[in-house]
């Protein structure tokens, strides 16, 4: 994953409807009304969160002409877990050492 | 970790820039002036990158009043794992069934 589509990737998730938006998109495709009712939003507010989660590679919207139904796709998330697994070690040492910690408590 | 939380931490990962300030701080503490020399930006410019990534609580600075070293706090990024682990069956299954694929190819 190059630097800029991780950017696009981070930049997109960094919003709490955009968030939303995909955890709704977890459980089955779905139109952008559908997507859009449990959002006290307007539709095009919803449209321009959409578009940024497409830009990113995020969601893909079906072809058909009347019903485009929006879906997750999970390429862009794995990218991200990908880079994060860099950095397991350090919040794993963390919590090793608060154990560390009690443990010498209780000596 | 709180909606807000977890979007300033995803703003603050949308940069390289940034990104790479925080692989530096992987392999150990250092000064703002040595965590600058490798990037062709003003000091100014990383200053202000270094408050983001600490609004975001992904570093903390040294309260030494000569030489504040900057340090790695993997916190967030344990968040970030974490609501990130949620979507791993979507890209483990489009292996899957890349693979299912490939074995029918071989049938």
């Amino acid at each position: 994953m190059t630097p800029d589509r991780l950017s696009a990737t981070f930049a997109a998730l960094a919003d709490p409807t955009r968030r939303a938006i995909l955890a709704r998109l977890a459980s089955g495709e779905t139109s952008v009304s559908e997507l859009a009712a449990p959002f006290d939003i307007s539709l095009p507010a919803v449209s321009k969160h959409l578009k940024v989660l497409e830009g990113a590679g995020l969601i893909e919207r079906g072809r058909e002409a009347q019903w485009r139904p929006c879906r997750l796709r999970a390429g862009p998330l794995k990218g991200i877990a990908d880079w994060i697994e860099h950095y397991r070690r350090f919040w794993e040492e963390s919590f090793d050492r608060l154990d560390e910690h009690l443990l010498d408590g209780d000596a």
